[in-house]
């Protein structure tokens, strides 16, 4: 399982480094993109945070599952933030981002990283080692939201 | 390749055989959780389905990249079209879905699974191929829309 999550950890840089060459999105569509994709993020997120938190009882096949589906949607949103999609819609996003593109990318790239760490960790069972991981999954998310998205 | 997406294809069916046994969310955000997962879906079939019809130049690399992305998310939409969600949010989703689960289960099975196929077909580059697959994937999201979704 391990090969395979690498070789999807490599398909996804193939994707990143194709989006950028993609065609531009109506920027009412840019903006109902990345947040569809965050909203699937942090839905899935959620129970695993629940269960490391011990709010939820750990269940290692739904925590692989929710951790699948976060690592590889996490890698959607930075499509959706094309130039001109600062404002428009109901957008949370700061104008920052567009200000500070390199680090706003670091940072999701960061977070992409601890996402797709958690995948792998999730395939072992170890709770302690998921819950450890879990947290710095939800740190790159919040350095990021902090920093870059209104409240 | 190939062997790497049968692998994503078997981790698909541990993912809806799972989801089945998920708690549940909050109606609205089960609505929602649908409506982003296919908004995903859609925004990344329509430059597919731009290039099978010559609307959009044929790119391989970029058709094996939304290729993948719908054949992953296409897994998600499921899980939000939990009993209770008939009716709230601006869903267009029609009643006759829950009454009819197990044939619209099956629907959505055969998108998920045309959607694969593509995905493994983008691989090959073979752009009638393509072409082709894209076909049957777009019958089988209208053969469900067309039963279940409102106007």
């Amino acid at each position: 399982m391990k090969k395979n999550l690498s070789v999807a950890a490599v398909l996804a840089v193939a994707i990143a480094a194709t989006a950028n060459a993609l065609a531009q999105m109506k920027p009412e569509d840019a903006i109902k993109y990345r947040q569809s994709a965050m909203f699937l993020v942090g839905q899935n997120f959620g129970p695993l945070a629940a269960m490391a938190q011990g709010k939820m009882p750990y269940d290692k096949d739904a925590a692989i599952m929710y951790a699948d589906i976060v690592a590889f949607v996490s890698k959607l949103p930075l499509r959706g933030f094309q130039p001109g999609t600062d404002t428009g819609g109901n957008t949370k996003a700061k104008p920052e981002i567009w200000e500070n593109m390199d680090d706003f990318k670091a940072k999701l790239e960061k977070m992409q990283q601890e996402a797709a760490k958690l995948a792998e960790v999730a395939q072992g069972g170890d709770f302690n080692a998921v819950k450890a991981q879990v947290g710095e999954t939800g740190k790159s998310c919040k350095a990021c939201h902090d920093k870059y998205r209104n409240k």
